[in-house]
Protein backbone atom coordinates (compact mmCIF):
# COMPACT_ATOMS: atom_id res chain seq x y z
CA UNK A 1 0.00 0.00 0.00
CA UNK A 2 1.39 3.42 -0.99
CA UNK A 3 0.11 6.84 -0.27
CA UNK A 4 -2.09 7.13 -3.72
CA UNK A 5 -3.71 3.34 -2.25
CA UNK A 6 -5.64 5.31 0.47
CA UNK A 7 -8.91 4.56 0.33
CA UNK A 8 -10.78 7.46 -1.71
CA UNK A 9 -13.85 8.41 -0.17
CA UNK A 10 -16.87 10.02 -1.74
CA UNK A 11 -16.35 12.45 0.34
CA UNK A 12 -13.62 15.02 -0.51
CA UNK A 13 -13.24 16.77 2.49
CA UNK A 14 -13.02 13.86 4.63
CA UNK A 15 -9.62 12.73 2.18
CA UNK A 16 -8.35 16.09 3.20
CA UNK A 17 -9.14 15.85 6.57
CA UNK A 18 -7.09 12.31 6.19
CA UNK A 19 -4.21 13.92 4.37
CA UNK A 20 -3.96 17.19 6.57
CA UNK A 21 -3.54 14.48 9.50
CA UNK A 22 -0.45 13.20 8.06
CA UNK A 23 0.37 15.81 6.73
CA UNK A 24 0.60 17.53 10.38
CA UNK A 25 2.57 14.05 11.90
CA UNK A 26 4.90 14.47 9.51
CA UNK A 27 5.29 18.74 10.67
CA UNK A 28 5.20 17.26 13.61
CA UNK A 29 8.03 14.95 12.83
CA UNK A 30 10.47 17.31 11.38
CA UNK A 31 10.51 20.12 14.12
CA UNK A 32 11.08 17.47 16.59
CA UNK A 33 13.96 16.20 14.43
CA UNK A 34 15.45 19.79 14.41
CA UNK A 35 14.58 19.81 17.93
CA UNK A 36 17.40 16.63 18.20
CA UNK A 37 19.61 17.50 16.03
CA UNK A 38 19.82 21.15 17.45
CA UNK A 39 20.08 19.68 21.15
CA UNK A 40 22.69 17.78 20.08
CA UNK A 41 24.77 20.63 18.39
CA UNK A 42 24.14 22.49 21.32
CA UNK A 43 25.64 20.05 23.63
CA UNK A 44 28.80 19.79 21.15
CA UNK A 45 29.34 23.11 20.92
CA UNK A 46 28.40 23.57 24.68
CA UNK A 47 26.44 26.57 24.10
CA UNK A 48 24.07 27.71 26.49
CA UNK A 49 21.91 30.28 24.31
CA UNK A 50 21.36 27.74 22.07
CA UNK A 51 20.51 25.09 24.45
CA UNK A 52 17.85 27.83 26.04
CA UNK A 53 16.08 28.02 22.95
CA UNK A 54 15.18 24.55 22.49
CA UNK A 55 14.03 24.06 25.84
CA UNK A 56 11.58 27.04 25.20
CA UNK A 57 10.97 25.87 22.07
CA UNK A 58 9.39 22.20 23.74
CA UNK A 59 6.37 24.01 24.37
CA UNK A 60 5.30 24.08 20.62
CA UNK A 61 6.01 20.31 20.01
CA UNK A 62 3.64 19.36 23.67
CA UNK A 63 0.87 21.92 21.98
CA UNK A 64 1.09 19.86 18.76
CA UNK A 65 0.54 16.61 20.04
CA UNK A 66 -2.28 18.35 21.74
CA UNK A 67 -3.88 19.57 18.48
CA UNK A 68 -3.24 16.46 16.97
CA UNK A 69 -4.59 14.14 19.38
CA UNK A 70 -7.94 16.17 18.79
CA UNK A 71 -8.20 16.12 15.27
CA UNK A 72 -8.11 12.43 15.72
CA UNK A 73 -10.89 12.09 18.41
CA UNK A 74 -12.96 14.34 15.94
CA UNK A 75 -12.57 12.33 12.68
CA UNK A 76 -12.87 9.39 14.50
CA UNK A 77 -16.13 11.00 15.81
CA UNK A 78 -17.52 12.87 12.94
CA UNK A 79 -15.84 10.08 9.93
CA UNK A 80 -16.20 6.80 12.46
CA UNK A 81 -13.83 5.24 9.90
CA UNK A 82 -12.84 1.96 9.56
CA UNK A 83 -10.49 -0.47 7.80
CA UNK A 84 -6.98 1.45 6.70
CA UNK A 85 -8.50 4.68 8.02
CA UNK A 86 -8.97 3.73 11.41
CA UNK A 87 -5.44 1.88 11.81
CA UNK A 88 -4.02 5.14 10.07
CA UNK A 89 -6.09 7.40 12.97
CA UNK A 90 -4.56 5.05 15.59
CA UNK A 91 -1.37 5.00 14.54
CA UNK A 92 -1.08 8.39 14.45
CA UNK A 93 -2.58 8.86 18.28
CA UNK A 94 0.47 6.25 18.54
CA UNK A 95 2.63 7.96 16.99
CA UNK A 96 2.62 11.94 18.40
CA UNK A 97 2.57 9.97 21.66
CA UNK A 98 6.12 8.95 20.42
CA UNK A 99 7.37 12.58 18.63
CA UNK A 100 6.62 14.29 22.08
CA UNK A 101 8.69 12.30 24.35
CA UNK A 102 11.29 12.24 21.47
CA UNK A 103 10.81 16.39 22.16
CA UNK A 104 10.92 15.92 25.99
CA UNK A 105 14.50 13.82 25.52
CA UNK A 106 15.74 16.51 23.26
CA UNK A 107 14.94 19.33 26.24
CA UNK A 108 17.01 17.37 28.35
CA UNK A 109 20.08 17.06 25.99
CA UNK A 110 19.64 20.40 26.14
CA UNK A 111 19.46 21.25 29.47
CA UNK A 112 22.67 18.34 30.02
CA UNK A 113 24.10 21.10 27.59
CA UNK A 114 23.58 23.65 30.07
CA UNK A 115 25.25 21.72 33.19
CA UNK A 116 27.92 20.23 31.18
CA UNK A 117 28.89 24.03 29.59
CA UNK A 118 28.27 25.49 33.32
CA UNK A 119 31.28 22.80 35.03
CA UNK A 120 34.01 24.52 33.08
CA UNK A 121 36.94 22.89 34.75
CA UNK A 122 36.15 19.29 33.29
CA UNK A 123 35.93 20.86 30.05
CA UNK A 124 38.95 19.57 28.11
CA UNK A 125 39.02 15.68 28.67
CA UNK A 126 35.36 15.81 27.46
CA UNK A 127 35.81 16.05 24.15
CA UNK A 128 36.66 12.85 22.73
CA UNK A 129 33.43 11.71 24.68
CA UNK A 130 31.77 14.39 23.41
CA UNK A 131 32.75 13.42 19.79
CA UNK A 132 31.39 9.44 20.36
CA UNK A 133 28.15 10.90 22.01
CA UNK A 134 27.97 13.15 18.29
CA UNK A 135 28.29 10.00 16.25
CA UNK A 136 25.59 7.89 18.29
CA UNK A 137 23.83 11.60 17.56
CA UNK A 138 24.08 10.98 14.08
CA UNK A 139 22.76 7.58 13.79
CA UNK A 140 19.75 7.96 15.98
CA UNK A 141 18.95 11.09 14.21
CA UNK A 142 18.70 9.38 11.21
CA UNK A 143 16.59 6.53 13.05
CA UNK A 144 13.84 9.50 13.29
CA UNK A 145 14.07 10.86 9.83
CA UNK A 146 13.79 6.79 8.47
CA UNK A 147 11.26 6.32 10.54
CA UNK A 148 9.26 9.43 9.65
CA UNK A 149 9.91 8.59 6.01
CA UNK A 150 8.19 5.08 6.13
CA UNK A 151 5.45 6.50 7.62
CA UNK A 152 5.37 9.18 4.79
CA UNK A 153 5.98 6.87 1.96
CA UNK A 154 3.96 3.99 4.08
CA UNK A 155 6.71 1.54 3.29
CA UNK A 156 7.47 -1.51 5.12
CA UNK A 157 11.21 -2.14 4.08
CA UNK A 158 12.24 1.19 5.64
CA UNK A 159 10.19 0.65 8.78
CA UNK A 160 12.27 -2.66 9.10
CA UNK A 161 15.71 -0.96 8.64
CA UNK A 162 14.69 1.04 11.62
CA UNK A 163 14.31 -1.81 13.68
CA UNK A 164 17.52 -2.70 12.23
CA UNK A 165 19.32 0.18 13.60
CA UNK A 166 18.10 0.18 16.59
CA UNK A 167 20.22 -2.69 17.62
CA UNK A 168 23.24 -0.99 16.37
CA UNK A 169 22.60 2.04 18.05
CA UNK A 170 21.74 0.07 21.28
CA UNK A 171 25.38 -1.32 21.03
CA UNK A 172 26.95 1.95 20.72
CA UNK A 173 25.47 3.33 23.62
CA UNK A 174 26.39 -0.11 25.47
CA UNK A 175 30.00 1.16 24.29
CA UNK A 176 30.06 4.30 25.12
CA UNK A 177 28.83 3.81 28.18
CA UNK A 178 31.41 1.31 29.48
CA UNK A 179 34.01 4.21 28.02
CA UNK A 180 32.36 6.83 30.15
CA UNK A 181 32.44 4.69 33.75
CA UNK A 182 36.25 3.61 32.69
CA UNK A 183 36.90 7.27 32.28
CA UNK A 184 35.13 7.99 35.79
CA UNK A 185 37.26 5.41 37.67
CA UNK A 186 40.21 6.86 36.25
CA UNK A 187 39.54 10.36 36.97
CA UNK A 188 37.15 10.92 39.48
CA UNK A 189 37.20 14.88 39.47
CA UNK A 190 35.35 14.06 36.11
CA UNK A 191 32.39 11.86 37.20
CA UNK A 192 29.98 14.67 37.40
CA UNK A 193 30.38 15.62 33.76
CA UNK A 194 30.56 12.15 32.49
CA UNK A 195 27.90 11.43 34.04
CA UNK A 196 26.18 14.43 32.31
CA UNK A 197 27.32 12.96 28.92
CA UNK A 198 25.81 9.76 30.23
CA UNK A 199 22.61 11.59 30.78
CA UNK A 200 22.63 12.40 27.26
CA UNK A 201 23.54 9.26 25.61
CA UNK A 202 20.50 7.55 27.67
CA UNK A 203 18.22 10.38 26.04
CA UNK A 204 19.67 9.80 22.54
CA UNK A 205 19.07 5.82 23.13
CA UNK A 206 15.60 6.39 23.72
CA UNK A 207 14.99 8.35 21.22
CA UNK A 208 16.17 5.57 19.59
CA UNK A 209 13.24 3.36 21.18
CA UNK A 210 10.55 6.17 19.98
CA UNK A 211 11.93 6.42 16.14
CA UNK A 212 11.87 2.41 16.21
CA UNK A 213 7.89 2.33 18.14
CA UNK A 214 7.19 4.85 15.53
CA UNK A 215 8.22 2.44 12.57
CA UNK A 216 6.42 -0.28 13.95
CA UNK A 217 2.99 1.79 13.63
CA UNK A 218 3.99 1.95 10.33
CA UNK A 219 3.76 -1.92 9.72
CA UNK A 220 0.97 -1.77 11.29
CA UNK A 221 -0.79 0.64 9.66
CA UNK A 222 0.50 -1.30 6.16
CA UNK A 223 0.28 -4.83 7.24
CA UNK A 224 -2.53 -4.47 9.86
CA UNK A 225 -0.60 -6.63 11.48
CA UNK A 226 0.85 -5.26 15.22
CA UNK A 227 4.49 -6.12 15.34
CA UNK A 228 5.33 -4.45 18.40
CA UNK A 229 7.36 -7.03 20.88
CA UNK A 230 8.46 -9.21 17.86
CA UNK A 231 11.56 -10.52 16.72
CA UNK A 232 13.59 -8.57 13.54
CA UNK A 233 13.07 -12.33 11.97
CA UNK A 234 9.31 -12.23 12.28
CA UNK A 235 8.67 -8.97 11.08
CA UNK A 236 10.90 -9.51 8.16
CA UNK A 237 8.56 -12.66 7.51
CA UNK A 238 5.02 -9.83 8.14
CA UNK A 239 7.03 -7.80 5.60
CA UNK A 240 7.09 -10.73 3.09
CA UNK A 241 4.32 -12.09 3.08
CA UNK A 242 3.06 -7.93 1.93
CA UNK A 243 5.24 -9.55 -1.37
CA UNK A 244 3.58 -12.33 -1.80
CA UNK B 1 -18.99 11.52 35.90
CA UNK B 2 -18.67 8.11 38.48
CA UNK B 3 -18.42 4.65 37.08
CA UNK B 4 -22.42 4.52 37.11
CA UNK B 5 -22.66 6.94 34.91
CA UNK B 6 -20.91 5.51 31.74
CA UNK B 7 -23.37 6.21 28.95
CA UNK B 8 -25.89 2.47 28.54
CA UNK B 9 -26.09 1.61 25.22
CA UNK B 10 -29.38 -0.02 23.67
CA UNK B 11 -26.93 -2.84 22.97
CA UNK B 12 -26.10 -4.70 26.19
CA UNK B 13 -22.86 -6.05 24.08
CA UNK B 14 -21.82 -3.27 23.66
CA UNK B 15 -21.81 -1.78 27.26
CA UNK B 16 -20.45 -5.17 28.38
CA UNK B 17 -17.74 -4.78 26.09
CA UNK B 18 -16.40 -1.38 27.12
CA UNK B 19 -16.96 -2.58 31.00
CA UNK B 20 -14.66 -5.61 29.38
CA UNK B 21 -11.99 -3.04 28.19
CA UNK B 22 -12.06 -0.76 31.41
CA UNK B 23 -11.34 -3.79 33.61
CA UNK B 24 -8.37 -5.38 31.21
CA UNK B 25 -6.72 -1.98 31.82
CA UNK B 26 -7.57 -2.50 35.37
CA UNK B 27 -6.24 -5.58 35.14
CA UNK B 28 -2.79 -4.96 33.45
CA UNK B 29 -2.48 -1.94 35.64
CA UNK B 30 -2.47 -4.36 38.49
CA UNK B 31 0.08 -7.20 36.73
CA UNK B 32 2.25 -4.02 35.86
CA UNK B 33 2.18 -2.75 39.68
CA UNK B 34 3.05 -5.78 40.88
CA UNK B 35 6.00 -5.79 38.40
CA UNK B 36 7.43 -2.53 39.65
CA UNK B 37 6.83 -3.98 43.81
CA UNK B 38 8.83 -6.99 42.84
CA UNK B 39 11.50 -5.48 41.21
CA UNK B 40 12.19 -3.25 43.36
CA UNK B 41 11.94 -6.00 46.27
CA UNK B 42 14.88 -8.46 43.86
CA UNK B 43 16.39 -4.75 43.98
CA UNK B 44 16.78 -4.46 47.65
CA UNK B 45 17.54 -8.23 48.29
CA UNK B 46 19.96 -7.82 45.40
CA UNK B 47 17.78 -11.85 44.93
CA UNK B 48 18.59 -12.60 41.10
CA UNK B 49 16.62 -15.63 41.29
CA UNK B 50 13.44 -13.22 41.75
CA UNK B 51 14.57 -10.74 38.79
CA UNK B 52 14.81 -13.15 36.28
CA UNK B 53 11.29 -14.22 37.07
CA UNK B 54 10.91 -10.00 36.54
CA UNK B 55 12.72 -9.82 33.52
CA UNK B 56 10.60 -12.70 31.91
CA UNK B 57 7.30 -11.77 32.77
CA UNK B 58 7.52 -8.69 30.83
CA UNK B 59 6.69 -10.55 27.89
CA UNK B 60 3.20 -11.05 29.38
CA UNK B 61 2.71 -7.46 29.68
CA UNK B 62 3.42 -6.53 26.65
CA UNK B 63 0.64 -9.08 25.20
CA UNK B 64 -1.58 -7.58 27.67
CA UNK B 65 -1.15 -4.01 25.21
CA UNK B 66 -1.21 -6.02 21.99
CA UNK B 67 -4.64 -7.33 23.16
CA UNK B 68 -5.97 -4.26 24.67
CA UNK B 69 -4.94 -2.64 21.71
CA UNK B 70 -6.98 -4.39 19.06
CA UNK B 71 -9.93 -4.87 20.95
CA UNK B 72 -9.98 -0.77 21.18
CA UNK B 73 -9.82 -0.85 17.97
CA UNK B 74 -12.66 -3.72 16.92
CA UNK B 75 -15.15 -1.69 18.92
CA UNK B 76 -14.04 1.93 17.27
CA UNK B 77 -14.90 -0.55 13.99
CA UNK B 78 -18.15 -1.92 15.07
CA UNK B 79 -19.76 0.47 17.37
CA UNK B 80 -18.18 3.90 16.38
CA UNK B 81 -18.34 5.04 19.32
CA UNK B 82 -18.66 8.96 20.19
CA UNK B 83 -18.97 11.58 23.20
CA UNK B 84 -17.57 10.15 26.58
CA UNK B 85 -17.38 6.69 25.04
CA UNK B 86 -14.96 7.49 22.00
CA UNK B 87 -12.31 9.15 25.03
CA UNK B 88 -12.61 6.46 26.73
CA UNK B 89 -11.20 4.39 23.73
CA UNK B 90 -8.62 7.21 22.90
CA UNK B 91 -7.69 7.25 26.97
CA UNK B 92 -7.49 3.65 27.18
CA UNK B 93 -5.34 3.40 23.67
CA UNK B 94 -2.89 6.04 25.48
CA UNK B 95 -2.71 4.41 28.91
CA UNK B 96 -2.18 1.04 27.68
CA UNK B 97 0.91 2.57 26.28
CA UNK B 98 2.49 3.99 29.40
CA UNK B 99 1.71 0.55 31.57
CA UNK B 100 3.83 -0.88 29.10
CA UNK B 101 6.71 1.20 29.38
CA UNK B 102 6.11 1.02 33.14
CA UNK B 103 6.69 -2.47 32.67
CA UNK B 104 9.54 -1.70 30.60
CA UNK B 105 11.61 -0.15 33.26
CA UNK B 106 10.65 -2.46 36.03
CA UNK B 107 12.46 -4.77 33.76
CA UNK B 108 14.80 -2.61 33.71
CA UNK B 109 14.96 -2.15 37.41
CA UNK B 110 14.97 -5.93 37.41
CA UNK B 111 18.28 -5.83 35.18
CA UNK B 112 19.71 -3.90 37.93
CA UNK B 113 19.40 -5.91 40.55
CA UNK B 114 21.02 -8.56 38.84
CA UNK B 115 23.83 -6.33 37.64
CA UNK B 116 24.25 -5.00 41.49
CA UNK B 117 24.17 -8.62 43.08
CA UNK B 118 27.01 -9.74 40.70
CA UNK B 119 29.34 -6.73 41.63
CA UNK B 120 29.59 -8.09 45.22
CA UNK B 121 32.61 -5.94 46.20
CA UNK B 122 30.89 -2.87 46.42
CA UNK B 123 27.67 -4.68 48.59
CA UNK B 124 28.34 -3.28 52.35
CA UNK B 125 28.31 0.91 51.07
CA UNK B 126 24.62 0.15 49.02
CA UNK B 127 22.50 -0.49 51.90
CA UNK B 128 22.04 3.19 52.59
CA UNK B 129 21.42 4.13 49.18
CA UNK B 130 19.35 1.06 48.34
CA UNK B 131 17.40 2.16 51.52
CA UNK B 132 16.68 5.25 50.10
CA UNK B 133 16.08 4.04 46.59
CA UNK B 134 13.19 1.83 48.03
CA UNK B 135 11.36 4.90 49.62
CA UNK B 136 11.53 6.61 46.20
CA UNK B 137 9.91 3.23 45.01
CA UNK B 138 7.24 2.80 47.24
CA UNK B 139 6.13 6.58 46.64
CA UNK B 140 6.14 5.57 42.65
CA UNK B 141 4.08 2.63 43.12
CA UNK B 142 1.53 4.44 45.28
CA UNK B 143 1.81 7.32 42.21
CA UNK B 144 0.61 4.04 40.25
CA UNK B 145 -2.10 2.83 42.01
CA UNK B 146 -3.53 5.95 42.51
CA UNK B 147 -3.32 6.77 38.99
CA UNK B 148 -5.28 3.23 38.11
CA UNK B 149 -7.44 4.05 41.41
CA UNK B 150 -8.60 7.62 39.49
CA UNK B 151 -8.93 6.17 36.09
CA UNK B 152 -11.13 3.31 37.69
CA UNK B 153 -13.32 5.39 39.25
CA UNK B 154 -13.08 8.46 36.82
CA UNK B 155 -11.99 10.48 39.49
CA UNK B 156 -10.87 14.18 38.94
CA UNK B 157 -9.44 14.93 42.28
CA UNK B 158 -7.19 11.54 42.48
CA UNK B 159 -5.65 12.14 39.40
CA UNK B 160 -4.87 16.04 40.56
CA UNK B 161 -2.93 14.41 43.81
CA UNK B 162 -0.79 11.96 40.87
CA UNK B 163 0.01 15.27 39.52
CA UNK B 164 1.35 16.64 42.78
CA UNK B 165 3.04 13.35 44.15
CA UNK B 166 4.81 13.67 40.93
CA UNK B 167 6.95 16.58 42.22
CA UNK B 168 7.48 15.42 45.33
CA UNK B 169 8.78 12.41 43.91
CA UNK B 170 10.99 14.73 41.38
CA UNK B 171 12.32 16.36 44.14
CA UNK B 172 13.41 12.59 45.92
CA UNK B 173 15.29 11.83 42.85
CA UNK B 174 17.43 14.96 42.40
CA UNK B 175 17.97 14.45 45.98
CA UNK B 176 19.40 10.57 45.69
CA UNK B 177 20.99 11.33 42.59
CA UNK B 178 23.42 13.72 44.25
CA UNK B 179 23.69 11.83 46.94
CA UNK B 180 25.18 9.06 44.78
CA UNK B 181 27.46 11.71 43.15
CA UNK B 182 28.94 12.60 46.34
CA UNK B 183 29.55 8.75 47.18
CA UNK B 184 31.23 7.83 43.70
CA UNK B 185 33.38 11.31 44.00
CA UNK B 186 34.20 10.30 47.82
CA UNK B 187 34.98 5.96 46.74
CA UNK B 188 35.91 5.70 43.17
CA UNK B 189 35.23 2.33 43.52
CA UNK B 190 31.96 2.45 43.87
CA UNK B 191 31.03 4.28 40.79
CA UNK B 192 29.55 1.39 38.99
CA UNK B 193 27.49 0.15 41.52
CA UNK B 194 26.37 3.62 42.41
CA UNK B 195 25.64 4.05 38.88
CA UNK B 196 23.45 0.96 39.50
CA UNK B 197 21.55 2.47 41.56
CA UNK B 198 20.90 5.74 39.55
CA UNK B 199 19.70 3.48 36.91
CA UNK B 200 17.02 1.94 38.78
CA UNK B 201 16.72 5.56 40.79
CA UNK B 202 16.38 6.90 36.85
CA UNK B 203 13.54 4.27 36.15
CA UNK B 204 11.82 4.60 38.96
CA UNK B 205 11.32 8.61 38.00
CA UNK B 206 10.26 7.31 34.38
CA UNK B 207 7.63 5.25 36.33
CA UNK B 208 6.43 8.02 38.13
CA UNK B 209 6.13 10.16 34.86
CA UNK B 210 4.03 7.63 32.98
CA UNK B 211 1.56 7.24 36.08
CA UNK B 212 1.44 11.31 36.08
CA UNK B 213 0.37 10.72 32.23
CA UNK B 214 -2.16 7.96 32.92
CA UNK B 215 -3.76 10.48 35.52
CA UNK B 216 -3.69 12.98 32.73
CA UNK B 217 -5.84 10.80 30.66
CA UNK B 218 -8.13 10.23 33.41
CA UNK B 219 -8.91 13.74 33.28
CA UNK B 220 -9.58 13.93 29.69
CA UNK B 221 -11.76 11.42 29.87
CA UNK B 222 -13.80 12.84 32.74
CA UNK B 223 -13.75 16.25 31.31
CA UNK B 224 -13.19 16.47 27.96
CA UNK B 225 -9.96 18.66 28.06
CA UNK B 226 -6.23 17.87 27.24
CA UNK B 227 -4.74 18.59 30.91
CA UNK B 228 -1.29 17.21 29.14
CA UNK B 229 1.41 19.68 29.49
CA UNK B 230 -1.23 21.95 31.90
CA UNK B 231 0.31 23.75 35.39
CA UNK B 232 -0.83 22.11 38.24
CA UNK B 233 -3.04 25.51 39.35
CA UNK B 234 -4.08 25.33 35.58
CA UNK B 235 -5.64 21.51 36.18
CA UNK B 236 -7.30 22.58 39.31
CA UNK B 237 -9.11 25.00 37.52
CA UNK B 238 -10.06 22.42 35.07
CA UNK B 239 -11.11 20.12 38.13
CA UNK B 240 -13.08 22.76 39.88
CA UNK B 241 -14.80 23.31 37.00
CA UNK B 242 -16.69 20.28 36.79
CA UNK B 243 -18.37 20.86 40.10
CA UNK B 244 -19.62 24.00 39.54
Amino acid sequence: MDKRQISQHISKQYNEELEDLREKVLAMGGMVEKQVEDALQSLIDLNVEDAQIIIEKDAQVNMFEVKIDEECTQVLAKRQPAASDLRLIVAIIKTVTDLERIGDEAEKIAKMAVALAEDERTFSPQRNHLNSLNTLGKHVIDMIRLSLDAFARMDVDAAMDVARLELKIDDEYVGLSRQLITYMIEDPRSISSMLDISWAARALERIGDHANNIAEYTIYLVQGKDVRHTSIERMQQIANNKRK
